[in-house]
């Protein structure tokens, strides 16, 4: 049926494409990714990733290098960098927490110091400290990585979904957000240094995985291994994780974080190497940690890193406590889809009208929240009366009063006598982790008033939303647990005073607080759960923080999406939710490729029509059709825009006659460097303006056979689309192809059909340490 | 093209095939399951699900009952489902740890009781009682309940791929399950009680989605909600979760084992309802040992429950120690390896020799090996000579010497003087689970000499090697810890005496020794290591466990597949791994399907052809054809072996027109009670000798149309075979069309194809908290 030389073109294809190296990556040469150019509705084009073409490119890469040996180095390369990557996260995060720690026990000895004599020299000095910290900030963010600006989650979510938005994996976005959020956490803003981790860990595995930053001149050949969209993906996966678990030391937190919350697509041997990573990160930060023990870090080390120790607390519960609880949970859920909303509609604000005006307005606005900021800390426990030091209990431990600024409760703030504490200024004049600290704290019943609790939790939250979306390196992890742990607490005073029993603590609902305003506006579950636990130290509280996050999540949900998603939204970035929406089951595939004019290739094609054709649309893969000699057409398989950009620019393909290539003639020739294909990550690839032919070049052509994907995923035109939804999110494709109905069918592939035993001396022991479930196989035994 | 009377059996079919309720399980259509019937080599079929079907009857059921509201009260009947779950597995639990307890109390002291007058009437008490109780679990196994015995997590894991082991879900079955492990465990043979509750889970989980059990008239109408497979398989899963959160106390490592090692196809929505489940367990289990907690539960309750604490342990750790801690790890690999190779002859053995004589053997078997195990236990400690009490510390409250079996450390056994003790005698002659407490305990250095522990791993290996595999319930958690803690606390006795250093904890390293034996066989990676930082209760040695697991999996990679892996292939269970296999890439679909004849059914069949076709092979699944006007064939859907034998039986859907039935007529009626489409768990369904036509029934009619899926999923005939494998795992489909190559394309569908935004009144209001990310969203903002 099939013309002779398209028989042969087919071949050719089919010789290049099963010439599939011996991969990891190849095993799930479906698994894939994504998605066409995608345009905002702003007009601004959202770059996509070109998945296919780079695998196609750097299976032949791979395949040029061959062999088994090659493939042995390409997995242990995997590893070792996983192994970069742990380290690389785990020091950015010593890094940054010993600047921070540095940065504010600087500025709070030097405040204490100064109101001794005068408390408005102490103040100016306060403010001008925290806005010379904060102005280094948003000076590096906007002038020279403006894409670090932000938690950066949203968008390697929807980096990991398919979506590259334009530099948020750039070398200077790393730089941007190290040192802009040591300014923006340093200068005690109302935001966190988490979430900025998370994007920094992305970053590093990013830069690693390109082989550095080629702009810079960091760039190194030999660590340009990872050709493939997805081993990049794999290691910014790994970069998230690290990230979670240097934040939070909490390496189990870090990969169901990036299995939950992060990644699309998981596989399950990437499992096994996320965990590595956390594991090695856990090891690099507690090290770090050990180092500075002997106080080489300066104001770093007693107090130091986040993990907010809670195992000296409550052991125990009872059932009338359940339902305090449960008020927590509900209660987490109303503020945290409060939250989400209000900061929604300020980050609309801010765009429509704040920032558009520019950089100087961005760097005034910062300036302002800052001067606010300092002015309430600083002010508002000046006017809070201070309470008597409870009677000193030798065995507690617990000094009052103390000077104000980190480590320890019952600060002496603005008091007359010296056997009085300010319990306002204890949380507020404080970092936020020595804040939170002194919340979580048991055994110190009745030391904050409700008066000050709730006087903080509205100043803090106004001005958690009020930092939302300013033009500084920002997460919401911390300030989410100051807002939950803030009314915890208040909540645990009021079963204190309620259930008069004395093994209810205080910290312990500060802590199931701080657990339910996350679940109630990060939405998370499971990862949110084992990362409370992780950085509390405390196991017996699971069942509880479990139950506070089940209701709180719940609420929240009855409001509106988690945090994350409403980010990524009002950025435009597009993710593709894990299920189909509702409307999809009344529609078929062909409904929803509306009456969009397909746009076909022949096989051979002048050049010049190549160019028209790219011209004239913005589609981002073409069929490709040829004629069978009975005149039939048949889709034989499927280009993409890239790949077809690249074959124009470099022209070594380009041939004098209209006639295919016929593969009696030999093996195609492939007169290209096939590394062209590789895209660079967070770059646009080449335009079609970068193209120049002349005018005889024109007159050529192209035979797209061996460049060609000949078999892309193909479904009939009147399938359900929540079919195609499941199809197209499940395997991460970029394009299906949807067809009529076929007119026979070949064959039946059912599950015995794939069951194939395994008897050749493959390469999978190269492979196993990377399989979750290994390939090896013994011979049949039954 | 399409001929009138196609056209309209393809409305028809499309008609009711998009009157798809608005339900979550709808919402993934496309993710279904699975595989045809499946031969196993021996010859017997194995049962595979019919999933499809049972989707397509159970959209008209729900559609049937329609409307909002039904699908608010489902959502609601699930987590109501998930909380029955939790309750029951908890309870189940419960019940099997106190008459575990008890029993062996009970057995303990009345052979301590015993030996104070003579040791060889205290053996035979002790032997006796053993073998009691092993008899009484093996007996119920053989005579009743066949389907229990072993760990069960094979069978599960197999289930949640998409195979169906008959019997495997049954009530009998958990009856079997709970009072066998009682016996066995109780009889103090080399195996766990985790394992089987793992099952017991399970298969609560499947006799509550099918409403009861059916044979012992314990269903119930109005639990009979859950007709679809994939809610019943998410049933089974939150039932796995919940049995390992009951076994072990770990809620958030039964999440994970259940994601991690026992489902196939995994969707986020599930997580949350699994989480829920696990806490619910938590809860339950910590009630029940608060109520024992005042001794109503005879010796339950203060060694109690699993959990070996050892938070009071080892704090910190020093480089030096890494090296031994990876000495370890190799241990574990090599000997897991061992374990899994050694069971794998045994079971191999068992089955071609052994149990192929009947029951009498299964009987006599285990309790040889029950005798085999009381000598070894009992007998072992008397040839051990007595070590003098370490001196007295009094704050740590260690009594030195103890009376035998369970509690403590230090146990006097066949002493001559009152201040010794046999260390050989306070692991062997003792439950596990308090074996394992005194293994794990810490500030007991050197209690254990090495050549008990030696003495001890080498028999207890033995002894669990030779366990496995035989007629009672057994799992291989606990055994597991018991060898690897042995070989783990031998390295931490060198280490001690190594490094001097007083810090270090031979009980550390029994933990570490016990997580690399686990990892080294059953290959877990995340949630093993989760499992063992919950039940000993300490997070700082986490960064070790994962080490430990890292490489103690990598040797044991290296060598052969894990536990369940190797049992599941044992058994004849096919799973379909997560990635393809090797030389898959070198094939086509075409290739896959090999010579066989496709069976096509045409659209308006005579009833005689298709019992004749149906009779004359053993497929599970046929593509329909109809004619267009011109002539041409077209597959106009895929009908199920099932699907017809259930339209043959009820006989309501003939005709005696050969004409198709014309939807200008109004909707096909649907004559027949939809439910009996769906299939009971556990039951083959109707045979094909079940049904009996008269002759006039046999020149009648049926038009296929109404019960067609109108679009399986369909592939071109020369795509890879890897890609053909992705597109069937991780869809979970059962069927896939091979199909001649498209001759045009319709449309090409895109990721901007797919988001469409939700702008009805969704239901997503009820759905809403089932789902991790909500459906819910905002109208455009940009």
């Amino acid at each position: 049926m099939l013309s002779n030389h398209l028989q042969n073109g087919m071949e050719s294809a089919k010789l290049l494409w099963s010439r599939l190296p011996n991969s990891e990556a190849e095993a799930e040469g479906g698994a894939a990714d994504d998605l066409g150019r995608y345009k905002k509705n702003d007009g601004s084009a959202i770059e996509s990733l070109d998945y296919e073409v780079i695998e196609n490119s750097a299976y032949r890469v791979e395949q040029a290098k061959r062999g088994k040996l090659y493939m042995g180095y390409s997995v242990m390369m995997k590893w070792f960098f996983s192994l970069l990557i742990g380290i690389g996260t785990g020091l950015a995060a010593v890094c940054i927490n010993i600047s921070v720690e540095n940065f504010a026990g600087w500025k709070y000895s030097l405040t204490f110091n100064i109101i001794q004599k005068s408390y408005l020299a102490g103040f100016l000095v306060y403010m001008l400290i925290n806005l010379a910290l904060v102005l280094s900030s948003v000076y590096i963010i906007t002038q020279f990585a403006p894409a670090a600006a932000g938690s950066g989650i949203p968008e390697i979510k929807g980096y990991l979904n398919g979506i590259d938005t334009h530099g948020i994996l750039l070398f200077r976005t790393l730089i941007g957000k190290i040192f802009g959020s040591i300014g923006s956490v340093g200068g005690g803003l109302a935001l966190g240094k988490e979430g900025p981790l998370v994007h920094t860990g992305a970053c590093i595995a990013s830069l690693l995985g390109q082989g550095g930053s080629t702009k810079y001149h960091l760039s190194s050949r030999w660590l340009q291994l990872f050709t493939s969209e997805r081993d990049r993906r794999d290691l910014v996966t790994c970069g998230c994780a690290a990230g979670v678990a240097a934040a939070f030391r909490a390496p189990v937190g870090g990969v169901l974080f990036a299995l939950e919350e992060v990644t699309s697509w998981w596989r399950s041997q990437l499992m096994w190497r996320v965990f590595f990573t956390s594991a090695i990160v856990a090891v690099v930060v507690r090290t770090a940690m050990g180092w500075c023990k002997s106080g080489k870090c300066g104001h770093f080390g007693s107090g130091g890193f986040i993990i907010w120790d809670i195992s000296g607390g409550q052991e125990d519960y009872s059932f009338q406590e359940l339902l305090p609880m449960a008020v927590i949970g509900v209660i987490g859920g109303l503020l945290g889809a409060l939250f989400n909303q209000l900061t929604r509609y300020i980050t609309l604000w801010r765009r429509n009208y704040l920032h558009k005006r520019g950089n100087r307005v961005k760097v005034i606005e910062v300036c302002i929240v800052s001067i606010i900021t300092s002015v309430i800390s600083f002010g508002l426990p000046l006017f809070k009366k201070c309470t008597p030091c409870p009677e000193a209990d030798a065995n507690s431990g617990i000094e009052c009063p103390r000077p104000p600024g980190m480590y320890g409760n019952y600060v002496n703030f603005y008091c007359g006598s010296n056997k009085e504490y300010n319990d306002l200024a204890t949380i507020f004049f404080n970092t936020q982790d020595d804040a939170i600290r002194n919340l979580f704290s048991a055994k110190t019943i009745h030391e904050f008033s409700a008066q000050s609790l709730l006087t903080f939790l509205v100043m803090f939250y106004s001005l958690a939303v009020l930092t939302f979306g300013t033009a500084v390196p920002a997460g919401q992890f911390v300030p989410g647990i100051m807002i939950g742990s803030t009314y915890g607490r208040l909540v645990g005073l009021f079963v204190v005073s309620f259930y008069k029993k004395l093994n209810i603590e205080e910290g312990t609902y500060a802590l199931l607080g701080a657990a339910s305003f996350l679940g109630g506006s990060m939405r998370m579950t499971v990862c949110l759960c084992v990362i409370m636990v992780e950085i509390t130290n405390n196991l017996k509280l699971l069942p509880l923080i479990m139950l506070v996050l089940l209701i709180s999540k719940a609420v929240g949900d009855a409001f509106n999406e988690g945090l994350y998603e409403e980010q990524a939204r009002l950025r435009g970035i597009p993710l593709l939710e894990s299920r189909p929406k509702y409307q999809m089951r009344n529609m078929t595939a062909k409904e929803a490729c509306g009456n969009q004019q397909v746009v076909y290739f022949p096989r051979v094609v002048k050049v010049v029509d190549v160019l028209s054709i790219l011209r004239s649309n913005n589609h981002n893969g073409f069929p490709v059709i040829d004629h069978t000699r009975s005149g039939e057409t048949l889709v034989i398989g499927l280009i993409l825009r890239s790949h077809l950009l690249v074959l124009l620019q470099s022209k070594v393909d380009f041939q004098h006659s209209p006639l295919p290539f016929n593969s009696r003639d030999g093996p195609v020739p492939i007169r290209h460097n096939l590394t062209e294909f590789v895209k660079p990550v967070s770059s646009k690839g080449i335009s079609i303006d970068d193209i120049h032919l002349t005018p005889d070049d024109l007159e050529m052509y192209i035979d797209l056979a061996p460049f060609l994907n000949p078999s892309p995923y193909v479904v009939p035109e009147d399938m359900s689309l929540t079919k195609v939804y499941n199809l197209f999110r499940q395997l991460g494709l970029r394009h299906i192809l949807v067809v009529p109905r076929a007119s026979r069918v070949v064959g039946m592939i059912t599950r015995k059909d794939l069951l194939i035993e395994d008897n050749e001396d493959s390469p999978s022991v190269e492979l196993r340490p990377t399989s979750v479930r290994s390939l090896c196989c013994f011979t049949p035994l039954y």
